[in-house]
């Protein structure tokens, strides 16, 4: 018996507003989830959307996978903040993930805030959301929730599975954890191993939350309160390592904002301030801060290196792999997908790599690049003449 | 009349310690100093050491000039941290910037808090420190204050003007706006403008320090407050900029923190957090909140590309250059050292450069590598030769 409900609510951002966030399937009714942490849970409710028609060998699926703050609205109005989905450029009729072809899948990870189970979910013991009391997720968890998505759908092997960032981290994780449902995988802008640095950074954005005296360790739904600075500052802290450095200067410079000469004071004189700024307040808006907690928590820990070695987890894969890379992206530097590509070939895995050549850093994953489109949409061509999906 | 006080005391840190600064003279006692922003305003007070001898016909001073966070304690014991002295590695008998051959001044910056004017200074019309009423300070006021000092001192021309990161824009400062009073002048790991990257890191820790409960606008030394974690987390975010993603890599990788596994918690596992907690705490006991604002702004609004451009700054410069950045350095990064060195070329001016290798990062100017020491002695000889202090 799984249970699935049409439309959920849920309270977003200070100002509690009760918004539907779609479609969501309670799974592990019967069994409970086990998590990496030893935590076994049962009712684990996964958020989802699906674009396009399952064909009747149910061959023809493909998984999205989500970055970060990303959610299961790949595409169309997002109910919360009305704007378009996070990969509205690659996922529609006639587009690279082409919905007249492919049945596309987006979930929202375990550990998010837009209906999957996650720190704001009550828990029954308390009648209260989790708040930290949420078992930590690791991004393995994360992809066997999905892998229970997909029995509940009746789809034993993914046409493909593709992501950027996180979402990257999430298709190797598939490769690695369920090869056999795995026809190919295309980990964009992403790492085996989370990098010091990058550990560095997402433990600025919790130490900025935590410093939020309206934070109150998590608890702020009990309160009333929510730590809008805190999340803010974490926004902008990791905003900043989404672009590179010539993305910044070619889109503000020293652009003063609104104004002919420098204030001599702290408002947002240059563009790049203001930008920030604004990024930081859309964002709490959007955001649950403990799923912040969680979710970089999950990409922190991963590393597919440790434990066997990165070979072990991709022996014998019969997986077809596009690794991408962007040029200006210093936050997954192509050199960790250079990584990626040697553990693959070490083992002759079927590998594909390409850097697109962008200024636009590490977000240029979210943006119309036309080499990036044209490398995805190539590899899936090919991938789907093999799998049968076309000609 | 000047006024020299062989000691003063400030308060240090969440505790108000009282510490003792060091030697002070008051500056600008007759007529008021002129701030870029406007303001008038007597009696500077300015914290300086000097070390080594100024020989008879004065001519073989040398200015070092701290980075954001320095002060004049660029040799010996701290007097609040009680740490060696910044430039230990460069200063003193027989080293690169020789005692027993160069008179070195090193003074703390107005907006600084170490004894300089600063927003803790008593506002002599309230009787309260001046907190963010203080007026905008630039690179070019710091630069002014500091040629009040060598007239106290009675020094015409600096043998050498050196310093790193913001030493280096307050050398470049000098050779713009005193040319005849600058021999020779090395500006190390820095830029000629601020970058739109470098001032969103900059409004980032604004941020972050704004966002704490404890700032309370500035007057936190009124409420006895101190925002400590406001404080803390622009401090990590800071120091994530000051390493190379290699430097992380090479000093702690994905090694844990006193632990054999994960504790899937969000306490520190891994030594990367560990360290940048540690980074961020010890600060708060040294650095003055307010000074913060103030000196990030200060390297935000520089910009000698303004105002008839970087030539019209260095034109008919007889002053000797010597460049340097540090390859691994992404916070000024190379390519903007090599935007001085062009500037300064169609001029006609002296100019050396090198870029030394080493995966330190933009910390490596306050390291002991070889041939970053190699490059200052070298310069440094020759240009002593010219001006008839070595043979």
């Amino acid at each position: 018996m799984t249970t699935e409900f049409t439309t959920i609510s849920s309270l977003f951002g200070p100002g509690y507003r009760e918004v539907e966030v779609g479609k969501i399937v309670v799974l592990a009714e019967q069994e409970p989830f086990e998590f990496d942490n030893g935590a076994k849970i049962k009712n684990i409710p996964v958020a989802y959307q699906t674009f396009g028609t399952l064909n009747a060998n149910k061959s023809n699926a493909i998984l999205v996978c989500h970055g970060l703050t990303g959610d299961q609205y790949a595409i169309g109005k997002h109910p919360v903040t009305g704007k378009e989905g996070w990969w509205e450029c690659l996922i529609g009729p006639g587009k690279v993930l082409d919905t007249n072809r492919y049945f596309i899948i987006a979930s929202n990870v375990i550990g998010g805030c837009m209906g999957s189970f996650g720190p704001k979910t009550i828990n029954p013991d308390t009648n209260k959301p989790y708040g930290l009391a949420f078992p930590v997720v690791t991004i393995r968890d994360m992809v066997r929730a999905q892998a229970l998505l997909l029995d509940y759908l009746g789809i034993e092997t993914l046409f493909s599975v593709v992501g950027g960032s996180m979402g990257g981290m999430l298709t190797l994780g598939w490769a690695a954890e369920f090869p056999d449902r795995v026809f190919s995988c295309i980990p964009i802008a992403t790492s085996v191993k989370h990098s010091a640095q990058n550990i560095a950074f997402h433990e600025l954005g919790r130490q900025a939350i935590m410093a939020d005296v309206d934070f109150h360790d998590g608890h702020y739904f009990d309160k009333r309160t929510f730590p809008v600075k805190g999340l803010s500052v974490a926004r902008m802290a990791a905003h900043i390592t989404y672009l590179s450095e010539s993305a910044l200067h070619r889109k503000f410079g020293r652009g003063l904002q609104n104004r002919e000469n420098v204030s001599y004071g702290f408002e947002a004189d240059f563009q790049v301030e203001s930008y920030l700024r604004h990024q930081g307040a859309s964002f709490v808006e959007r955001f649950d801060p403990n799923s912040y907690f969680y979710i970089t928590r999950a990409m922190d820990y991963f590393d597919l290196t440790s434990n066997g070695g990165l070979s072990s987890h991709f022996k014998k894969t019969k997986t077809r792999f596009c690794v991408i890379s962007f040029s200006s992206d210093w936050l997954f530097p192509t050199s960790e997908s250079r990584e990626i590509v040697r553990a693959l070939n070490g083992v002759g895995a079927n590998v594909s790599f390409t850097e697109i050549q962008t200024d636009k850093g590490h977000d240029a994953f979210l943006l119309d690049v036309q080499e990036f489109r044209d490398m995805v949409s190539g590899f899936l061509l090919g991938a789907a003449v093999h799998r049968g999906l076309a000609s």
